[in-house]
């Protein structure tokens, strides 16, 4: 069953975890998996409903607040919650709970092939009715403002009265823990019911949020089919719009109900959210909650043709895969003022901000299978460029863009800039993902439009930041790289190393713009007052950038310092520690060798032309004795790097950790919604890893391997329009084209062409490390 | 007039600095120099009064928090308010204000040999009765909870009816501003008043605080003497009590109101505070006025005789050392609750917190002028170690203990730990100052007692927090040093040296308490579990200490990268854009060899024996160019290595910056309190910096230089047990033996032996950088 995640549990615990696990969402809004008839009282739950970007303004507060530290910050706002539908049977009204009563049986289901959830449960009330509910829900990959439930019901044992409430509510919280920095500390109360009005059999709900003056609105219609009677009754009040329907079912009768939500917003939808929600209310009336689950099956089943992950041999990596690859394409963004979310839409976990987890571990995945959304990914960037400027002033930069550590739409969200602000590499990973999308798809109007002016900007921070040291090297001091158990460094490796691709390319797209089109290229270093001193002073930086590095072990130390801080004791470090950020002061941290998550190692992956094997390997080890992977953002790079070395026995342990890490809750705090770049980086484990696929400026690289435990697996790749499969059993690998018309590929280091209709096929080469 | 600071304006601007300039305090209560009858409603005023470690608990607020951030800090609380006194005149009661009417002559002073205030008006009513107004303030040094009000009533062309409204107040709140990280930024309401009572014409207010539970009360009683009639009425509310007089005066009549105002509170005066205040009052009840201003008088010229400087040739500088002399003298609090707050009792800037100021800039000047006063405030650590052992393990240390880089009760209060708990440098300044502290003192009972266990305990921390670098030497990373403009470094050298100092004198001590009490020793040493192999461990830690050197500049470095970043633009930084903190990201100023501060030079100055002249030399040019003095604890100490390196003209330039700098306000914020540190710093620069005074292990050194603008200038020590007073003139030092019976001092490198009525007489010795 690898194409249907299941939970037949009602445990306490499992239920809040599911609720990300079991959330629908299309890149704009996202649903928690909640019960619509609610637990009870007693379990707590994250009732959530989002609207990507959708947020509120609200203050950060210091204790002693200095110079250049934002003053507020955006947060993603809970919104109108359409998922409430409580239903009562027999002439006394029994609720239905999970709370009340039994459960006879119970089962629900994520179908990744289709795009939808479902649920059944066969419940007895306490007075011994029984009753058989089917639920289905999906948010509507089409129709991207459509939210849709449908609810069976199936009288058992009795006949007669049967009530469906079903509920439109405004007034809804944020979730907050002040203890826990990965989750929101306050402000949860951001929304205010501004209208409520039924008509014509709709229910609508308008809210505001109290400082951004953003608007948000649900409109709700049902559709009712049943042989029984029944009669509609709905109210109002200040703050919700619910709609009764009181049947009365004869022997055998059931009821078809459906609930239709349109969620829109004063961002997309223009100040009238009332006529905007009912014009695609009419748009959509006429059609059957089967029709929306058959044209959702057929846009899914199109994504999956391109982005498919085929594993032979482990169905629960199977299905780890399939899982992560669907929640990633109901996170994604598709407009300018939306991104991936670090939970995308399943939870509030980082408030909803986009980190650099897009450029390195999301959109790698999108621009292989998906490139169109993967642009839309990188055009987000663009439209905040204008925020990065501003920043990079702000912390004292006279040219330049600093894009923020943590944002929705565009500003400085970050309250702690030594693991934030100080994270600059953010600037370095978003020039990363225009240079690879360029090279992966030869979208020479993208970078005309685009892609310089990022390339620009970003160079000209590396170069203002840096300066030449009295031995001549290019230095960059006082920033910190990936891994935040070491803040405020000088020369992080990954930082400089990144910043030197950032400013090597921006060199070369300044001269490749002039070429492509001189005009563009005249009103672009026009306007920036660009010229060719100024690009060949990138380039000089990018020559001489010092990269730090240790003759003694042949590593890269991850900076300046690292290698004289003593390395943790992680024998006396008991296992309840981890993860040390919860148990140690930053301080106590920053004294030790001891890594969160891959830096150096990430480096050496993204680049890896840059320094010898041997040095990587090197490195890979040295790191892998001292990193704790507290950060969910490092097991699928050691992955990678394991299979960059030929470790797949190790690279295979760690994807095992990666693919399942939401699945399993390995992390424990699932609740508060999918680590979104983990989900990227299963793909990437597999891919990067097994199949050591590489986009470099001259070509596709792969030199596939197998783990042990495997059969088979296959993926499919899009590159410069092509569309391309590849297959890899224990013996060979089998590259085929399914769409374009040929590609030429670096097979383990040779140059192939593969042409249509005829796969290239090779024995496979286990490399040992 | 040096003995008497007077001002005439009435500017609005000036009023609220005068606040802090005018303020009166005894070490317990401080009361600022508010006018009685307030300004008037559109002049912003902080119209405050303290009690010395009087706190609330407040929440701190992060956006983002991390372990071991602290998660509640002290703020000292504006407490009831006892100034306000209000005047009407006439049959239509017209109310004295400087908002009304017209003033015809108008002073006040601060009389600092006394030890009292004093404010005279010549008011033109706007109907046109004239009157003179004359007030005297004192808060005693005797009693130390009394602070009283004379007020003295001179109808000058009119008969009649005069009423005196006096207030005791307890709906107060504290001054508050977002935007500066040097105040306080939220928590305005600390106090509720929980009972007011009018007993036997006392009045009585009670309040405690939101969160700490503290209490304070204050209970006022007036004496009055008149040749008029008068009738007193007193009435009360939920919040104050209010007594009113009406008097009628014939002609020529005059009254003299006197206003007694006892604080007390529940840290210091058990839980009845009723019965407290009401057996203090009736203790002076009898006192006049005039009797209590004598006392004062008696104790204040008894402190002058230990601590004058004279300077000839300099009103305004006499008048600036001797200002501040006084206040300091005000400041320091004398109970194991209490400390000096950096902005002492005058005004609300850092929250009333003690910091590093006290040791490295307020205890030398008691050491040497007011030993009693310096072992108190020395006690007040003593006090405060276990809090510091349990920041300590908060911070992962296995043993010894961190001191707070800001605090009331003990516990850390800052909330940015850059530049807050990373200045380790605190344990050290603290241990330093029991050192100096035994040096001046000879006091081994003290050290017995309280010295050996701080400074045991502070070395204890150096051993942990350091590592034995592959090199063998001995190094501590991530700390930040006084210098807040480079913050969370590695081997800061001002840390490394005091440590290593710490460390050496911890060692030493471990054997000296052996020798002086053996029964102690066993009893401490069983206590922290101390042995003989961890002593040696400390000694071996000091003698391995990495202390940063630079060869090509002679110079020792702040840190070990310091000298790889850029110097600061000063070129390019508008005079507007200081200080740099209210101007630049800290990650900007992170990067530039620019400081706030003196931070190797005070090393230097501190421990001046730990490194070659020359390298001292080499690092005060090379320093001097790249400081700012943006903070007030930075100019004494240049002033003190310029004349230590005989530049006295330059050391004279720094002294003027120094000495004056809360009478002129030149850092625009005296408003917020005075500079306490800053006011030690000016007595340092006369006698460390220009008569070249250390205290050191082998006795006390003086090698006197003159400025060229002053005739003359003398001071007086203490020194184990011996006052010795100082003259320097163009010519000769001379040095005599006031108290004790004879004492050797090195003077400019010769030990001489001082005897009584033998004093010493050389010719000046004028060094030559």
């Amino acid at each position: 069953m690898t194409w249907t995640v299941t939970s037949q549990s009602l445990k306490k615990e499992d239920l809040i975890t599911q609720e990300s696990l079991f959330s629908l969402g299309n890149g704009y809004i996202g649903v928690r998996g909640n019960f619509e008839e609610t637990y009870g009282t007693d379990i707590g739950e994250v009732r959530g409903t989002y609207i990507n970007a959708f947020h509120d303004v609200i203050d950060i507060p210091y204790g002693e607040k200095q110079y250049g530290f934002p003053s507020t910050q955006q947060k993603m706002v809970n919104i109108i919650d359409a998922q409430t539908i409580q239903l009562f049977f027999g002439e006394d009204r029994e609720p239905f709970s999970i709370h009340n009563g039994k459960i006879l049986d119970y089962e629900r289901s994520l179908h990744l092939d289709k795009g939808y959830y479902s649920r059944k449960i066969h419940w007895r009330s306490p007075q011994g009715k029984e009753v058989k509910i089917y639920v289905e829900r999906l948010v509507s990959f089409l129709h991207r403002e459509l939210f849709a439930i449908h609810l069976q019901v199936e009288p058992i044992n009795f006949e007669g009265n049967v009530e469906i409430k079903s509920t439109v509510n405004g007034d809804v919280y944020n979730y907050v823990n002040p203890d826990d920095p990965r989750v929101g500390a306050g402000h949860a109360k951001s929304l205010r019911v501004t209208d409520t009005r039924v008509d014509n059999h709709r229910g609508m709900v308008v809210c505001e949020t109290k400082t951004s003056g953003l608007q948000v609105g649900c409109l709700t219609q049902h559709q009712i089919e049943t042989t029984g009677h029944y009669m509609e009754t709905s109210e109002k009040d200040e703050k919700s719009v619910t709609f009764t329907y009181r049947f009365h079912l004869g022997q055998g009768e059931t009821i078809q109900f459906v609930k239709k939500n349109i969620y829109v917003d004063t961002m997309r939808h223009g100040n009238d959210l009332n006529a905007a929600a009912n014009q695609r209310m009419t748009d959509i009336e006429g059609e059957s909650f089967s029709a929306l689950k058959n044209v959702q099956a057929q846009y899914v089943e199109d994504f999956w043709k391109h982005s498919d992950v085929e594993i032979d041999g482990d169905p629960s990596l199977q299905e780890g895969i399939r899982f992560n690859l669907f929640h990633l394409l109901q996170a994604a963004g598709r407009d300018p003022y939306s991104n991936v979310g670090a939970k995308g839409l399943s939870g509030e976990g980082y408030e909803g901000h986009y980190f650099w987890d897009t450029e390195i571990y999301i959109v790698p995945v999108f621009l292989m299978t998906n490139p169109e959304l993967a642009r839309q990914l990188l055009l987000y960037r663009y439209s905040t460029l204008d925020d990065a400027r501003n920043r990079a002033r702000e912390l004292g930069h006279k040219k330049g863009a600093l894009y923020p550590w943590r944002t929705i739409s565009g500003t400085e969200c970050s309250s702690f800039f030594p693991a934030g602000t100080a994270q600059y590499h953010i600037s370095a990973d978003i020039a990363y993902s225009y240079i690879q999308y360029f090279h992966a798809t030869q979208d020479i109007p993208f970078m005309i439009d685009y892609g310089a002016e990022v390339l620009f900007e970003t160079a000209r921070l590396w170069a203002d930041l840096g300066h030449y040291r009295r031995d001549g090297k290019f230095v960059m001091e006082d920033v910190t790289g990936p891994d935040e158990y070491t803040c405020i460094v000088n020369n992080n490796f990954y930082t400089n190393l990144m910043a030197k691709h950032n400013l090597n390319w921006a060199h070369q797209i300044f001269h490749q713009l002039k070429k492509w089109d001189e005009a563009a290229f005249r009103e672009l270093t026009g306007k920036l007052s660009v010229d060719e001193q100024e690009a060949e002073q990138w380039k000089e930086a990018a020559r001489n950038m010092f990269l730090p590095y240790d003759e003694t072990l042949d590593i890269n130390p991850q900076d300046d310092s690292f290698l004289d801080k003593a390395v943790w004791d992680f024998d006396n470090t008991p296992t309840d520690h981890y993860p040390l950020l919860l148990h140690y002061h930053p301080l106590t941290l920053y004294r030790y060798q001891v890594c969160k998550q891959a830096d150096t190692v990430l480096a050496h992956f993204l680049l890896e032309d840059a320094v010898k094997p041997e040095t990587m390997k090197h490195s890979y080890h040295y790191y892998e004795k001292i990193t704790t992977h507290d950060s969910s953002l490092s097991t699928c790079i050691f992955s990678i790097m394991a299979a960059r070395l030929g470790d797949i026995q190790k690279a295979y342990q760690y994807f095992i950790e990666t693919a399942r890490l939401d699945l399993d809750d390995t992390k424990g705090n699932t609740k508060d919604g999918l680590h979104m770049a983990n989900m990227g980086g299963t793909w990437m484990a597999i891919v990067f890893g097994f199949a050591g696929l590489r986009i470099k400026e001259d070509g596709l690289y792969l030199a596939p391997n197998i783990p042990e435990d495997w059969e088979r697996y296959s993926f499919h790749v899009q590159y410069k329009g092509c569309s391309i499969k590849t297959e890899v059993t224990k013996h060979e690998v089998k590259m085929e084209l399914i769409e374009g018309d040929d590609v030429s590929v670096h097979l383990y280091g040779t140059l192939y062409n593969i042409k249509r209709n005829t796969p290239l096929v090779l024995t496979i080469k286990q490399t040992v490390s």
